[in-house]
């Protein structure tokens, strides 16, 4: 008899990750002890040995509630006992800007980096599923931007210090990381957090998404999966377009006015053109947070739209005027 | 005193579009007696003669409840109370394949076809409003298909005989058009449809939008729209550059078999390569309809990942097979 069929799943997501990892390392496992991980940790503990690697696990004490480190104590006792060798936590101390769950995120990667680097790990694996994704895209729709912020996680990426981190559960769902845990006899902790309706994300998780799933019927949030992976390659083809483009029409003086021959810029795509137009505010300094795409579309009528109007005013204190076969940005 | 904001927001909206009109011919409100068309209509019959432009209004008898004749009369009446010359209703039988709601859909557009070229109208106006624009966001996603599936409705389309849609009040609220008929005193017809919660679409207004609205913030159908807009640009975009692509590298024989030169297709960005593959898909007879992600992703790898394949299988009894620097598409 093999396997439950929740634990192959998982592991064979881990295998599938393995494979295509650079050949020499170890892989670590963050694992906050929740469902997600902790079948992660499983699953790696298991695939790591038969693909000749070895495999650590690392979960870190972001010491925000009382008894986090005993937890992690707890978590670490876990990890070890599937055979991850090294297995340890790292205590962080979240402060900083951009709210908690930001300074929460970036201490956390700041010690998982810390980690990699120590261990020479060849990457470290993270626990989100498809549930998360599809949570990840319906906060990206609150945004209204445009393909970038529908385009949820990646699958793969870097941070500034050339770890890479893996998602090998995001085609999986959370219930089968639970089935996944449950047959192979590991607890996993429930964070209190996550029924806390004070964040947004736990309110998509159990009012928005199951509103969507009554209403559009089972399969939303693959649906939503599916929908970030071809975004988020949309959106890389035409950032990468537009940043060709931009190369050949700017030219930057002053070191932040920035000009942009009009010669070509009508006949682009919209999608293109705006996006090539939105890099010329943001090199001129108009702050990416605040320049919105309603900014973008008044600059873009100065090109599209042309009937004499005098400046566009953008976020950070600057403007975008038509002169001289010319688009300029630069301090009012 | 002015008019009152709603009224005024809708008047602008309607006359911002004949301004951008092909200058001759009259414009025609497509009116069900509900209240964002019927603002519509009421706008259009305030503001056409100020454009020095002749404007009608049509409404369409589906006859699918008792009394739609009735209703339609009522309609027919109101719209010529507002001055819109001529006035007039259309019968259709609905019936054929794709579902009620297709084929009403279709018999409606056929009617609007045939009025417009009748009266030899520049545009026939449409009343959709933000709100409508978000629920088609949201029933799109469920189809989890990409950037075009999110795009929602054109605010300018033409179908098969080139009159020319248009939708003034995609950027304006429900709200607004309720708050515009109150104070034209007009009385808007409510659709018992509009309230039957056995249509997807009144499931997506009554329950999946205010569920985002309450976890998200309010804003949701706003930021749907705006997304739905920068999506169709992206989707445009994309779609064209890899049609250029597909006529570059495809070869079609025999009436449906085709093939595409692998050379230049792995350097393509992949939102660019899996388009043009999906179209060599559909060109030798795939069905766009059943063509998946997944059977996209499948051949890519024939690209991508290529280690021996024998054969891809497609939906329409086709399958892609790699050989002698291409990929071909055929019957099995």
């Amino acid at each position: 008899m093999g396997p439950d069929p929740a634990v192959a799943a998982v592991r064979l997501a881990v295998r599938r990750v393995l494979a295509e990892l650079p050949q020499d390392g170890m892989v670590l496992a963050a694992c906050s002890g929740g469902a997600d991980s902790l079948a992660l940790a499983g699953a790696l503990a298991f695939e790591a040995p038969r693909a000749g690697r070895p495999a650590g696990g690392v979960t870190i004490d972001h010491g925000l509630q009382d008894g986090s480190d005993e937890r992690a104590d707890s978590v670490v006792r876990t990890m070890a006992g599937l055979g991850l060798d090294p297995s340890g936590s790292v205590a962080v101390t979240v402060d900083g800007a951009g709210g908690p769950e930001n300074a929460a995120r970036d201490a956390r990667y700041a010690a998982l980096d810390d980690a990699a680097h120590r261990l020479g790990a060849a990457a470290v694996l993270l626990g989100h599923t498809q549930d998360d994704q599809a949570e990840t895209v319906l906060l990206g729709l609150a945004r209204g931007s445009g393909a970038r912020s529908l385009s949820g996680m990646p699958a793969r990426f870097t941070r500034s210090r050339d770890v890479l981190y893996v998602r090998p559960l995001l085609e999986l769902d959370r219930d089968t990381t639970r089935r996944a845990c449950k047959a192979m006899g590991l607890t996993p902790w429930d964070d209190p957090h996550n029924i806390d309706p004070a964040y947004t994300r736990v309110r998509v998780r159990h009012e928005a998404l199951p509103a969507l799933e009554k209403t559009l019927g089972p399969g939303v949030a693959e649906a939503l999966a599916r929908t970030a992976r071809m975004l988020r390659d949309d959106a890389d083809a035409l950032d990468d377009l537009a940043a060709r483009v931009y190369t050949d029409l700017a030219t930057t003086t002053d070191g932040n006015r920035v000009a942009i021959r009009l010669e070509g810029l009508e006949a682009l795509p919209r999608a293109v053109r705006t996006r090539v137009l939105r890099m010329a505010a943001v090199a001129a300094g108009s702050p990416p947070g605040t320049l919105a795409a309603v900014h973008v579309d008044s600059v873009d009528r100065l090109v599209t739209a042309w009937r004499g109007q005098r400046h566009v005013d953008l976020p950070g204190g600057l403007r975008a005027v038509r002169r001289s076969g010319k688009l300029l940005f630069g301090p009012v």
